[in-house]
């Protein structure tokens, strides 16, 4: 789906409960219409060697900028990213509007 | 869309031409019909701070895992690769099966 993403990648702290984490970014999602969908994975297959020890990945979908700016100022997730940062170890962040190179048949 | 997923986020080379990477991609991903939809993007958005130097996302959709392992050992796949990671400076590969936590209306 196209649109425009925000794509976060972590490895979370030791001792972090995902799950708990996981429950805070689901609630958040469906608190804010401006999230059209979210999906999210833990890596079961790449080698370390490639995943360089991030295990997350978070995939935001918004249907344009304007509505990634207003989820990012829209106090439930001001109040999530407090709470987010300090369980994770080290992130990537990538927002981009996304350009489908092929589409589902 | 669910399914396995194939993300990769990275940061070229200087002096990479990323246009002719990208056409070698959209050339593979036409040519393996194990990759269901591909979609990529490069990042205008978030702050030095939180990409870390990474500016490109590129993500595939497989319908299963097994679907994934065939592509790996395509031999286009196998091809591109040994180019890609030539014009490649950094990158984070993590393969997982896909949750939706919010689906869009």
């Amino acid at each position: 789906m196209a649109g425009f993403k925000h794509l976060v990648v972590v490895k979370f702290k030791e001792g972090v409960e995902e799950k708990e984490v996981l429950k805070g970014m689901e609630k958040l999602v469906s608190e804010v219409d401006a999230v059209k969908s979210f999906e999210w994975g833990e890596d079961i297959e790449s080698p370390e060697m490639l995943r360089q020890g991030f295990t997350h990945a978070f995939l935001m979908t918004f249907e344009k900028k304007e509505d990634y700016s207003a989820f990012t100022s829209h106090p439930s997730h001001v109040e999530f990213s407090a709470t987010f940062v300090a369980a994770i170890d080290k992130f990537v962040v990538l927002d981009f509007p996304s350009v489908a190179g092929k589409s589902p048949a």
